[in-house]
């Protein structure tokens, strides 16, 4: 496969979008769009969507478009999705089992290997046929098994300690639900869901159009 | 309160930030702040902080920095986390109990009333002392009980038309899990957590650190 490094990350963030919805359209046994059509449906400018898609050579052709199918494989393979990833979930709280129980999670190539907790309530807990194990024994599971991605569903404090723990062990990548930015000094993939800030964002959406309203009358 | 409207939404996106961070130097019982130190803590730059802060009138005072307390819970009231928000769940799966559990949530003013299901196998289940309802009496509990906010934890199919039938009710924001992009004749308030494309993010990164790796050996 070819590389396509220098990739700027605005456009690696529409990927996934585009890969959902070519996989929405071979659901539907469309098996060819134009990037009119794909503009119409993903919201993004027609030349926008051939200027992503030219990053990574040309799939489309001038009259016919884009063969979905083949699009489609092409995206996911650009993605990674053609590989597996041996995960562990750190913090076996409510976060950290609904990411266990995620159906996406394990179809797009995430295996869940181990689930790591401190607390003895926790410890010993089935979940998905994998028993949360002592956070003690995360650095030698992790070696082992060369697990290459750790998600972080621990609490705020303690994060950025568990955090250091996986990068000494040689991890590659961080899945981060924790309210915390890690400061960690290696180039590992951090990759944050600040469910709190998205939250606060809705929240100063609503306060502003309940004021904009109340001007209004 | 003063009005801040024409806010753009990438201040509206760091003011969470700027928030937790002051509120983890409270915790610490610091005081008082310089836009060079919050700078060294977020990550952002001390113009860019000063710039962000004026924009809601001005906190700090030069030679002084910012009074944390105060500036804490300005932001705090920009955000609107001086109000309660009523709120329901659709999708009793996995997500929807972890966000039923999340306890931010409900630090945060989030209240939640009630949660939806369509299954037989949910509706009746109690969480956090709330009986999972079916689907059908979604609309009839959202006006009785003036539910503001609709938060998705839906499969993919069929979200669509419960954030329609949300919007009809006159619900005034949806925070959405679903991996779907809502498509809505309304000025409803829509937060999308896509936790979908943030996993196929680090999955594009993965890839391409190892064919880095590959290629330099």
């Amino acid at each position: 496969m070819e590389r396509f490094s220098n990739i700027s990350m605005a456009v690696v963030r529409r990927l996934p979008k585009y890969h959902r919805y070519l996989g929405d359209l071979l659901n539907n046994d469309i098996r060819r769009v134009s990037s009119q059509e794909l503009s119409r449906i993903t919201g993004f400018t027609a030349s926008q969507i051939r200027q992503d898609l030219n990053c990574f050579g040309g799939f489309g052709q001038q009259g016919y478009g884009y063969n979905v199918d083949e699009l489609y494989k092409e995206i996911g393979k650009i993605l990674g999705l053609d590989k597996t990833y041996k995960t562990v979930i750190i913090g076996a709280g409510n976060v950290g089992r609904a990411i266990a129980n995620y159906t996406f999670f394990d179809e797009s190539g995430f295996k869940l290997h181990g689930m790591f907790d401190n607390s003895p309530k926790k410890i010993g807990d089935n979940i998905k046929n994998i028993t949360v194990m002592p956070i003690d024994e995360l650095e030698s599971f992790i070696k082992e098994n060369e697990i290459e991605i750790g998600i972080l569903c621990t609490p705020k404090e303690g994060t950025q300690k568990i955090a250091e723990r996986l990068v000494e062990c040689g991890i590659k990548g961080i899945w981060n639900f924790a309210p915390v930015d890690l400061k960690l000094d290696s180039n590992v993939i951090i990759e944050n869901v600040h469910l709190s800030e998205s939250l606060f964002t809705i929240s100063y959406l609503l306060k502003e159009q309940d004021e904009t309203k109340k001007k209004k009358k």
